[in-house]
């Protein structure tokens, strides 16, 4: 390994790397690379690579011996193609240190500019310049950032002292700060500086530069960069790279600035070169959101050139990366310099919109814009909007940030974000302006609003990328204390409710009722792009006309699960069904289930209605008995009454019914063995509404499922039940009508003797809702107490009810297909827990041969998504 | 399959079958053909074979065609041999049609008697026999039996006609009607088998045979017979053999009888030729219990040659056969005829005694005499006798007929001994006699009581191979009516206690004290045989230094499962437990755990000292807190006061701590990890203990066994905490311990990352009670409520909690052991769930690989002789 290479140079026109070596060089050190060598101007620099850093945590925090002489040999290109040297006193080479990994992690790691600068460089900084405040103000800042970014020294100490001056000379903002205020205040931050780490202000350049890299190295495994990868699950990267690059300065005064720019809007995905810049400022100034920036409409008036230069590297961008970037430029004194280009981030409406554009340009193919768009980041695009219907004023306004709208109560922190939420609140998080340590309240609130910032913000960004509903920049809002505030003159507490618009940036007072949107346009080209390719079938789960019809609209292909114990609590069906529960015998429920067939069997006629012919499952009974059954006093004197008997049996009756453990008790298909009459009506129920929906000439696709089976005898018995009972209706009818019986596979037990049950078994449905509870010994209604520990010491990484337990749950489900199919080659097999709608869950569905999934309604296209990414992945 | 033979020929000396064929010929069927052939006097007959029943079944109740000639050919043998002819007037065959399969039922399916007697056949009875009344005596007997057992005519209805008859001539008992009143009988029983049937009473002695043949055949599936063997899990047969055989009569008067014999005492297993014999009766007469017979001993007085001849019979038998001999014999005028040997059945101490009297008398070897006594026995033997140091005086005596004791409640009828039980009472089972439709009540009575029977009645065999108490025969007792008797003049009603002694013959008024037997004597010897056979391991549940020395004494070979909760409900540890509980922080928790760390520590060294170096499993805490909580008012009042908390915030507290389902709850290792600081005491308490007693010069091998681990991270975390303690622990105290670190495997997803648990477990215990409810999705506590219909209905063999479901849960074992070894080789793997002391089980264990089965302490002995018989089988 001694011809490893760990510096990678770019600039004048040569890099030594490329776009496709992120892994290495990180984003940003590729695509400086890849822009360096296709001729977009891009001040050099070098990158040490990510394997830098895996070395380095791998040999207790050493680097790998080679490096020094490579870094040193960069150094001297880096030198002699600027004509620049690092702490020269006429003509110093100042540079930045950047992190930046493979997959980009906004503000998560730490940054040094203005490196290089030390008392005699800044000299020669002012020569250069012309300008000595600049050359002064540059220093303050490098021993700011360095202190607090490198050693630790608290960034609000280096404020106070900076405050101090301002006060002193009577002044409110740092421009009006003379170079000489600016020499004092460099003198103080040294003495805090020797005060606090106990050394001096290292003048070395280069003892700056290796102290600088540690630093970076080094954060890559603190607390805040640890938990963005986890929330947003980046998993598998060696580390981080590292730029050095030359500075090039946007506030060398008025004819320089700097922007951030798209090559599409990253909000709507229109094919409109959106962005920001500032005038006489540094990056971070724009991405802070310290001040709110100008467009880009403005630079095209005040600065046409420019703007002209800008709009063809960023066409050459995109036509070379073939996506939408997300752009930094500097202008040094009136030459423009390109500091970053990215693949952007943005909403899924604007995914979506841009990857059916592109592949209309010609740019990308299909799968390609298929790729594109994440399942995950469908769910904003299905998440509520506000009403058009209902006439909402908005009490203050502010950006557009992030689209789709959110209700929910006021918190003031992240922390109390996390803590309402805990409690199963809808909270709305407000702030001044968000930062890198709000990760994760953010994650946890509806929606999102700020004081202050622009649209590249980090509030902005870090909700669109979690698809959350923002309003940043809203000058209308005044943070009054840690619990009040005021939006539009409104004084409002904490607790109290908001409705946010993100589309439309407005925030509104209360709670504002919010609709699902329609898919259509581009969302349904791209969703019939997916359905082209998955192989994969997706179904949903309905218990109601209502929903089968939304379901449909969002693609389903049948019902996956039909849950039709739901009915049972519509109206004043409840009566009947606790009639039927609390009769003494077989004759009494018998009574009851009459009077329940016709409303059951009228339910199932308007689901096979509207499914036209799509395969319809529908469950049998499931839930334990009690849970239909009346608690309070007076429920249960009434329902007495009505039945004839008296209170007091009743009761009893009501208490011997309770159970230790329901889950875990007498429910399911239990239920349909010891009481086979409920079981019975429910099937008669099935096939009376299936023959009398085909004598309306619609075609019906009947697949009668029976639950928690956990040997292939209980099946046998409710199978044959169930035949006898069909057959008997069809012939009654003169029908002729197909329908399968099967089972949903949800005991572990099942799963292990699938080969036996399978022999009977038309189909199976994994009921990975119970088999995960079951699989792992959680009680879903209980577990709440000790998961979220449990995830955040990492012994889950996810909740397992959310996304399939691959390991384990999963490997259960493996077992019972490869053992359900050996037995019956031709099995129909798929899930209906609630991980049939989970992106990642729906890949291993494919994976593992299923036949379909099955979701909720509004989980449809980011299941059909998912599927059709599984079969181009494969 | 032409040459298939059907039907097997014995007689003068040679026979077609062996004894070796008890499949094919039933076990009387292949004895009377090894008795045959090897010169033991048997009546001559032929044996329609197992498979004619298996082909009747299978073929809709008809014959294998070549059926009809082989019984020709061989009834024409018969003929020859004997000299006599089916229905002839002067010298009549008179033959039995009995059924016999190759597991013994005693009275379970039909038997024919005298058949072939007929209006003409009678007359050359009378002849042969010289007695007029005996033939017709024989003609009325034959009506009544093949009108009950062919035809189906009630047995009450002939018996009216009888008792009629009986009136008419002012006499009491059968044996005083004449001849002519028995003609008169005998057409009383023609007319009312007509009116019954339908047709007359048939002459012809082969449309008997064959109506015989069927009704036998038939018998196999009566539900008598279903039911007899789901109780004595006999299975895998293929029906029932059909012997023919020449009729000897046992009462032709005053030369001839019939009787009963073992070759040892089946109660105690002397060597002791035990029997009982009538004079001038039918084997029936015997096995009825309607008439209580002579003593052997009573015989060799009377009839010396006689007893000589049985008795060398006897021998010869049991050195042929090799163990002890349960033969049927009659003597017609003076001739002595074997109609049946078998193998005995005898209680389990019988069964260890003759076992190790055989070996002793080079009869067998030890391997066999192991295979004698089975596992399942052994319970009877372990089962609890009346406290010798108790004065206890009998009301009432009788025959000691299946020893051990039983104390209960009366109950008059085997229904509401069903009843009864199923409320979880005790109950002893209080009859004039016993039938085989007592079967369910003698089942799960825990003692039986009759009035009439000898130690040969159905009472005292059923009684025998269920290992339950009986007192048979006594007659002190007398049945008033359905709730009420007298046992030695005094009243007692159903629903009073009464205690049997099962061993000594005695009845006792109300509850007496029964206390465990000392397992000395040919017990121990056979078990050290046992003990040097097996190779798997037994090991006991116990969680007190009593439970320890039990179990020691019972050969447990160290502590597979010490639950360390039940020490938590000693005395008033539990305020200190419910203190910890109730704490509103980690502080509070610590204050009262520092109370409990001595009393646990205290536990653990008392188990250590017992256990003297066995090593001894310690599971940490397992169940769910609130399961220690109070729940009245005034002992939640009492802890918030001792507490210093309100009553109300302590009762918020409880509330808040229920759980829906609390076996999938916060419970086990999940407490371990958010609330570290309990286990972390467990820890501590175990490793002082164990340094304390090694200070002692006593070894210490303790087990630390985290419970309910799900995931290996959950386990990594636990394993950390414990080594850090007691490593700490041992060097505080200079220690040189070794001790193992270890996980129960109780939840299916633990069962399926078995391979990446064993990388940091040395140890797995699967505890298949939990295993068994999550792989099933059964509470234990729920499931009665649908249990017992499932195993009614076949649904369930057997309930899985009691014996291991082997496809479903032992499926997970199976995978857990097999990946948990491909990462560990040499991993330690028992089981200690309930069916760990259940035989079929324990084989099952063997079989997978385990190291250790552990149960409970009354159990290691069943578990040592199952581990054995699974070695011996293997």
């Amino acid at each position: 390994m001694a011809d490893k290479k760990y510096v990678y140079f770019f600039g004048g026109g040569n890099a030594d790397g490329r776009a496709d070596m992120k892994e290495l060089l990180g984003g940003k050190g590729a695509n400086l690379a890849e822009m360096t060598s296709i001729g977009i101007p891009v001040p050099p620099g070098f990158t040490l690579s990510t394997e830098v850093c895996e070395s380095y945590y791998e040999n207790n925090k050493q680097y790998p011996p080679e490096l020094k002489e490579e870094v040193e040999n960069s150094l001297k290109r880096l030198e002699e193609l600027t004509g620049k040297k690092l702490g020269d006193p006429e003509n110093p080479l100042l540079v930045s240190v950047r992190s930046g990994s493979a997959v980009s992690m906004p503000g998560m790691m730490d940054t040094v500019l203005n490196l290089g600068t030390n008392d005699e460089a800044v000299k020669g900084l002012e020569k250069m310049a012309g300008n000595r405040r600049f050359a002064w103000d540059s220093y303050r800042r490098f021993i700011q950032m360095f202190g607090n970014v490198v050693m630790d020294v608290e960034h609000e100490e280096f404020e106070k002292l900076l405050d101090a001056r301002k006060k002193v000379k009577g002044v409110k903002l740092d421009t009006e700060l003379t170079a000489e205020d600016l020499m004092e205040v460099v003198s103080g931050y040294k003495n805090l500086y020797k005060e606090k780490t106990g050394g001096n202000f290292p003048q070395d350049p280069r003892v700056q530069l290796w102290k600088s890299i540690d630093a970076v190295f080094g954060s890559w495994n603190n607390a805040r960069a640890i938990k963005y990868r986890e929330i947003n699950d980046i998993k598998g990267l060696l580390g981080t790279a590292v730029n050095v690059q030359t500075m090039v300065y946007g506030n060398y005064g008025e004819g320089s600035g700097t922007g951030v720019c798209f090559s599409r809007d990253p909000s709507t995905g229109k094919k409109y070169f959106f962005g920001e810049y500032l005038m006489n400022a540094q990056g971070e100034d724009v991405v802070a959101g310290i001040r709110t920036p100008e467009s880009l409409d403005e630079m095209k008036k005040e600065i046409p050139d420019k703007y002209k230069q800008l709009d063809d590297i960023k066409d050459k961008l995109e036509i070379h990366y073939k996506d939408m970037q997300d752009m930094e430029f500097t202008i040094e004194k009136g030459t423009l310099y390109m500091l970053q280009t990215r693949t952007g981030k943005r909403t899924a409406q604007s995914a979506i919109k841009i990857a059916v554009d592109m592949v209309k340009e010609g740019l990308i193919d299909k799968n390609t814009a298929i790729m594109r768009v994440s399942p995950d980041q469908l769910n904003q695009l299905l998440h509520p909007m506000i009403d058009p219907n209902t006439d909402v004023k908005a009490i203050g306004k502010g950006l557009p940030a992030s689209p789709g709208a959110a209700v929910g109560e006021i918190v003031f922190t992240a922390k109390e974000a996390e803590a309402e939420a805990a409690k199963g609140k809808d909270v709305i998080l407000v702030r001044i302006e968000t930062s890198p340590e709000d990760i994760g309240g953010m994650n946890v609130a509806r929606g999102i609003l700020t004081a202050r910032g622009g649209m590249t913000s980090h509030a902005a960004v870090v909700a669109r990328g979690m698809g959350k509903c923002c309003v940043a920049g809203c000058s209308d809002l005044h943070i009054l204390n840690e619990s009040e505030c005021e939006i539009g003159g409104i004084k409002l507490n904490a607790g109290d409710y908001i409705t946010l618009n993100g589309t439309a940036g407005e925030v509104i007072k209360g709670q504002v009722h919010l609709v699902e949107p329609e898919p259509t346009g581009d969302f349904a080209e791209l969703m019939s792009w997916a359905d082209e390719v998955r192989t994969l079938k997706v179904r949903t789960n309905a218990d109601t006309p209502s929903d089968a019809e939304n379901a449909l609209k969002l693609g389903a292909e049948g019902i996956g699960l039909c849950r039709t114990e739901h009915m049972f609590f519509e109206g004043n069906r409840i009566d009947a069904v606790r009639e039927m529960i609390l009769s003494e015998d077989e004759a009494g429920r018998r009574k009851a289930l009459k009077k329940l067939l016709p409303m059951q069997q009228g339910d199932f006629e308007g689901i096979f209605k509207v499914m036209n012919g799509l395969p319809v499952t529908i469950r049998l009974l499931d839930p334990p008995l009690h849970e239909f059954l009346p608690h309070k006093e007076e429920d249960i004197e009434a329902l007495a009454k009505n039945m004839g008997v008296s209170p007091d049996k009743l009761k009893k009756k009501v208490e011997s019914l309770k159970e230790f453990n329901p889950m875990l008790g007498h429910r399911g298909c239990r239920l349909g063995i010891t009481y086979p009459e409920i079981y019975e009506m429910q099937v008669e129920a099935i096939f009376l509404a299936a023959c009398s929906i085909l004598k309306k000439g619609i075609k019906v696709e009947p697949e009668v499922m029976i639950p928690l089976i956990g040997t292939v005898q209980e099946f046998e018995l409710l199978r044959e039940m169930t035949i006898k009972t069909a057959d008997r209706i069809i012939k009654e009818n003169n029908a002729e009508l197909k329908y399968l019986v099967g089972t949903m596979i949800e005991i572990p037990r099942a799963a292990l003797v699938a080969d036996k049950i399978a022999e009977v078994a038309e189909f199976f449905s994994f009921g990975t809702n119970d088999l995960t509870q079951l699989t792992f010994g959680y009680s879903r209604d209980d577990a709440g107490v000790f998961l979220p520990e449990y995830i955040e010491k990492g012994i889950l990484e996810k909740d397992p009810f959310q996304v399939l337990d691959q390991p384990g749950v999963g490997e259960l489900v493996e077992i019972g297909i490869e053992r359900g199919r050996k037995s019956r080659k031709d099995l129909k097999i798929g899930i209906c827990g609630e991980h049939g709608g989970d992106p990642e869950s729906v890949e291993f569905c494919h994976r593992i041969g299923m036949n379909y999934v099955s979701c909720s309604p509004f989980r449809v296209p980011i299941a059909r998504l998912a599927a059709a990414w599984a079969q181009i992945n494969e």
